[in-house]
Formats: C-alpha cells, structure tokens, sequence
C-alpha cells in the first residue's frame, strides 16, 4: 500500500468516482476492507479530514457485496490518538464570551436530554464512532499500538477487538479535562461493567495486551509481529461466511438490548424465516445432508 | 433411570395423568428435577417431540412444590445437538416460491419488528428456552458435552451453567447459513459482554470448559467424572433453601434489566414485604436469635 | 481518627452545623472524604441511626466543593455486617394477622409493580445504596473485611470497588429467608452477568479477593496491610482530577443505560459543549500546548 493509493477492486462504472485519499489507507483482500488511519505526524489523530474520508469509504464498504468484512487499523506504531488538542483552543475561545458552568450539573443535563442540537457544519468527528457501529456488516478492531480517547471510540465501535502486545486503549478524555464524547459511556459498561469503565474514564489509565482480554476489553491478543495475519486469519474467516446472516446477527444483538426476551426471540423469528431463504442457507443444508463437514462453501448471499 | 421411566413422586390422583415419556428422562432427587435430554441417535436434537416433552414436564415441575430446582442435562456424551438439519430441507422447499431476500436488510426488519406473526401449529422448538427462562424457580444447565445451536439456547435459558471438561457451546447456527433463533443474541450479551457474543456467533467457534468459565459464560468448571457430583451438591444446596425468596430474586434480576435503580428498589421493597411473611423467614431470624450457624432448616414455603 | 470526631475542613460558617457522629468517622485527606461505618459491637450493621447519619453527611459532601472524592470503608476487622436480624423479629410480628403469601408468586409482582407503597417513617436503611448511586462525584468502596447483605449493597453503590485479601462479599439475605432488598438484583448483573449474580444470591456463598476481581464484582485487590494505602493512592489521584467532567462521565454512564447509541451520543455531545466551558478544561489545554506531560494541575472547576 502506498501513502495515497487507488483502491482495488473499484473498476468499471465505479471508476469514475474512486477517490485518492490522504488521510486512511485502504485494501480488499479476499472479502476484507482493511482501512488503516494514516496521518504519522499525529500518530493518526481523528480530524475531520480524516473523518470526512472514513464516512466516504464506509457508504462504500456497506454498498459493495464484495467487500464483507471491516478491518480497522493504524499506521504504526499508533491505533490513533484521538482528536487534536489544537482544536480545543479554538473551541475554547469561542465560548470565552459564554457564562460559567455550575459545579454540579445533572439537573441542567436533564433538561439539555431533551433539547435539540443545532446542525453542526461538515463531518461530526465524534460520530465516526456511531457510522462504525451501525454498519450492517461484521468490523474488527485491530489495535496495534495506543489508541487514545476517540481512538479507543473507535476500537469499541468495531464488532470485535483483537490487540498486539504494544496495544493499549485510554480513556484520554479525562486528562484534557472533558468526557467521553465519543459515545464510550454507552459503550464501555456493555463490555467491561460499570465499575471498571468508571475506574477507566476518571483516571485515563491505559490498558492493554492480555490485560485487555482479561477483563472483556478485547477478545484475543497477539504478539506484535502476529497481530496482523492472526487478525487476517479471523476476518477472512469472518468474510467466507454467510454474509445475510451475520448482518441479521449483529442487527438482534443491537436491537435486543432495548427488547423482553420474548420480543427478542419473536424478533428472531422473524429473521430468521428471512435468513431460510438465502443461498447461503440452502448451500449448507444441502452440504451437510451431502455429509460434509467444516465450513460450508458460501456465497455471501 | 430407564430409557423410559415413570417419574417418581407421581402418586395418588396424579397418577392417571402420568405419562412416560420418549425422548427425556426425569428423575426427582432430594427436591430437584433432573432432566436429561435423551435421543442419542440425534446426540439429543431437539425436534417437536422432545420440545413437547420438555414444554409438558415443566410445567409439571413449576406446579409441585416438592421440585425446587431445575437440573438440565443430557446423555453422555452430549447435551444437545441443535436443532436437526433435516428438517431445515423441508422448511425450504417450503419457502421455494418466495422471493428472494435483499443482502442487506436492517431496514426491512425495522418494519417485521412491528408485525404480529402467524400462530405455528405444534410446540416452537426455539420457544423451549423461553420457557425455561420463565420458569419460577432456579435452574442449572449441566453441560456435560457440546451444546450447539438451540443446544447451546437451552444451556443459556437456564439460570446457572455448570461445565465438566469436556462440556462446550457453540452457537452453530452461522454454519447452516442462519442466526441465532433461539433467543442468544438477548442472552450472550448480558453474559459475556457484545464483542465475545459476535465473535462466537460470526464463527460458531466452541468455547468450553474453565475457557466458558473466564469469560463468563459458565459459573464453574469440573472434571467430567465429578460434574454431575458437584452439579448436584449445588443443586440439592439451592432446593434446601428458601424457594420464595429465590423465586422472586430470580424475578427481580429478570424485572430490573427493563428498571431504573429506584424503581428497581421500589420493586424490591414490595417483594421483600411479601417473602417477610413467609415461613421460612421466620423459621430462619428464630434460628439466628437461637445463635445457631449455617443454613436455617427452611420449608420451601 | 477518635470514635467520635469533628470533621476537619469544617470550619467558620458552617462550624455551627457540624454534629458529632456516633455510629461513622469521618476525615478528610487531600480531597478525599474517607467515611468509616463504626459499630464494633455489632460489625457495623447498616440501623437507622447509622443510615440517618450517612444521609446527612453525604448530602454536605455533595455539598462541599472541597471534598470530591468519597472513600467508604468500616472499621477493622468488619465492612458491614447488613441489617439487623434483631430488627426482623419485630416486623415479623407486625405481620403475623396478615395472611399467608402464596408459593408462586410472580403475577401477584406484576400487580405490585404499579402500586405506590406507603410512606414510612424515618431514614429507609435500604436506601443508603441510592443515596451513595445518586452521588453527583466519584465513589469508591474500600472492602477491607465481610461485607454482608445490605453492606455488600454499600459496596455496590460505589462506582468502583477495591478489596483486600480478606475483604468479601455475600448476599446474605437468602440465609434469612429473604431477597435483596437492597437494589443488588439490579446491580449485580451490571457487573457480573445473570449466572453469576444468580448462583451468588441463591446460595449466599462469599466472594472475595482475587476471585472478586476476576468475576468483575472489584476492580482492584490489595494485601490486607497495602489495602487503605492502595485505596486512598487512587481516591487521592481522582480527587485531582477534572470535578466536573468526572461527574458528567459519571452521569453519561447511569444514564446510557436507558438509551440507544445515537441517543447516547447525542447526550455526550450536549455534556461536552458544557465540559468544555471550565476552568479545568482550559488548564489542560494550555498544559499540553505548553508541551507539558502527565496530569494538568486541575483545580477541580
């Protein structure tokens, strides 16, 4: 992969619009986006450049069945270091003329929970985190190396989390005295529990490699240098699979979250007599009546 | 126990209505209903008929207040293989001459989220784990081999899983094209946490033995010649204990997923006024005030 | 620390209001409000006359921009030992014209659950856990012994719990005949998942130590005579902190719960415009611009 690079498998009609891009990085391998955040100077901050181009790829990875599998890295040796902090100054001044905050604050946030936002301009960087969540297909952080404040938004955002001995997640936020404004409050309690996720986000710690698995923060860890072809060996795996059916498996376990367990299985159900009608579905029945064995040869459809 | 047997305890009156039943075995020890999942040509799938089963005897088990704890378990050397793929042939010829399904379709499941389903004829295998769910009194789930598909369901319907060595899960569905139907993608989440549930439903990977104890899908591990041994001595510990106020702690952890920590509270005042006027709060503050120790000699009632 | 103190830091105005407390010790270090359940005769039993205490001096501690962290703990060699199983017997008697409850009882909850109880007389002991869950700063419990029934609540309620070697906790009620009353059947499975809170409250067994650690019910374990320095290393570093971002994380968290990711999000971001209007936000800012490392000098605004 070079700095800027014409992604492959983009030929034909779709040519036209293929972009360079400057801030990510990206290739297809056998049914597998890799998106790698590039932006070494920052050790790969999250600006709205790079943020910009991320939502673009992604449009494109959620409309294009031959891509099946998100893989989410950074140029080493950093994951990415969260957003700028010389954007903050900027920020800041342009509230100096606003008034102070009171000290305790819930009730105004009770209030502020039903109010309307007004529409910011251009990318949201804190909602790349969001537009990684919601897509219909399978993602996998890959993280190699810190991945600080919104970059650790981001690993959570991915389906799964794989770490390298050198990788590590912060909450950073609370160092620049501000919260978690990448969604990880929802986030973090739903992997690690509430009393960890607090421990995590009123201190910064870092936590990293086996330490990470140990307590739910990532599934597996790796050595270093075979983070990425393990990481690969489990998103190739991933994309050989039943595609239909892993975009409805993800959509249940969102959507159970806020469901009975009744509503929850009515809503299986339902997707399930979908999922019955896939090729994929009738290619596996056929392989196991056919006395097979192992991983069904299918088609993503 | 015989490959069919008449339950004990079914005397007197009851007795016309007894049934022997074909495809599980019952056995009442000490105040618990062990219930072995038996068709070892099928490694115990679950078809209609053990489904009818199970549905009838549980019932039978939540009416006769001399069973207080539930011990799910099946035939060495499995627990229950899944739903049976031959069936799935049928279901698809079914389907044949419905259209095919769009690839991507979290849109189209916002709208059957809404929608009421048709009544199906017979017992809904992939209702059995709602059924044990619901059930008002404690149940373990033995996994004394693989539990795979609605096998790893009904392993994850019950309130506790104990695991021998060679128990293992496996959410198999992935590998016949499907989703999880049985009701796991509520269910693992609230176990193991979102990234560990779509790492296992994406693969079908197995996870067993002390593995499914650290990420916590599993409360204890056994050596497999000691499993039912152990499985038991927490069985007949929980069946000696104070069954109302287990039953409506079960119901309070159930009912308090869907609450705020007030009104979960609120909740649990009210119950706590009803289990005060039960017998064996009595008996236990009277075996306090008498200074003695350990376990009061509770009644169940 | 004497058995009954004046609370330091509690001096000119306010000096007036300062009581002297029988049944907890209060100090406070560098920050840190370390509150100590002091009743040796009985293990510090959570009664009345402690919990109106603790009501009162943490609404001052909430009150007290000085004090920002809260360090809970008991006197040595206990945590707390729960209620008081002296109590039971007369709310017994209260109840004995009452009539019997039935054995299943989940219906009769359902009616229940949209009744008003009655409002009782003096502080609600098992609504200490709230008081301490509702605190608009961090919390940490620090379980230097048994912490038993309504005391393992207390530790609960903490945002993070911290243990030593023979700190442990049970849910004790099912060996009085009774369910948690104390908010737990909520809590536990936030920290823990279903199983394991579960198998923790049908039985009542301890849980301690290391084992607390890795199930997820602490976050730390020190040795017994490294416990309160450990402890009060972390309080003292989070008391440095940004006040007002640790109390909106805080928020952001319980309040995540309830709503979806988008929601969620949308939330943090309204947190953050207010965030980013303190003091300690434009410390941080300048700090790091200034090519600074480790923790700005927060000043808690």
């Amino acid at each position: 992969m070079g700095a800027i690079s014409r992604r492959p498998g983009m030929a034909g009609v779709n040519e036209v619009f293929a972009m360079a891009y400057e801030f990510i990085k990206t290739e297809v391998v056998d049914g597998v986006l890799v998106m790698t955040m590039h932006d070494p100077p920052t050790r790969n901050a999250l600006g709205p450049d790079m943020a910009a181009e991320m939502f673009e790829r992604l449009d494109e990875f959620e409309n294009n069945p031959e891509e099946r599998v998100l893989v989410l890295t950074g140029t080493a040796p950093s994951f990415c270091s969260g957003a700028n902090v010389r954007g903050f100054r900027r920020r800041i001044d342009e509230r100096e003329a606003e008034t102070e905050p009171e000290p305790l604050t819930w009730g105004k946030m009770e209030y502020m929970k039903g109010r309307q936002r007004p529409a910011e301009s251009g990318p949201r960087v804190n909602f790349v985190p969001l537009r990684i969540h919601d897509l219909q297909k399978p993602s996998i952080a890959v993280v190699n190396g810190p991945a600080a404040g919104v970059g650790c938004g981001l690993a959570l955002s991915c389906d799964i989390r794989v770490v390298g001995d050198s990788g590590r997640l912060s909450e950073r936020f609370v160092l620049n005295g501000l919260i978690p404004g990448d969604g990880s409050c929802w986030q973090l309690p739903k992997l690690i529990g509430t009393s960890n996720t607090l421990l995590l986000q009123y201190t910064g710690d870092w936590m990293g490699g086996e330490d990470a698995v140990h307590i739910g923060l990532a599934s597996k860890c790796f050595p270093d240098d075979q983070l990425m072809e393990g990481a690969m060996e489990l998103a190739k795996r991933i994309a050989s699979g039943p595609t239909v059916a892993h975009s409805l498996t993800k959509y249940l376990v969102h959507e159970s979250m806020d469901l009975t367990f009744r509503e929850a299985l009515e809503l299986a159900s339902a997707a399930q007599e979908h999922v019955r009608r896939t090729e994929d579905h009738k290619i596996a029945v056929q392989w196991f009546l056919d006395k097979n064995r192992g991983m069904p040869p299918f088609v993503g459809r």
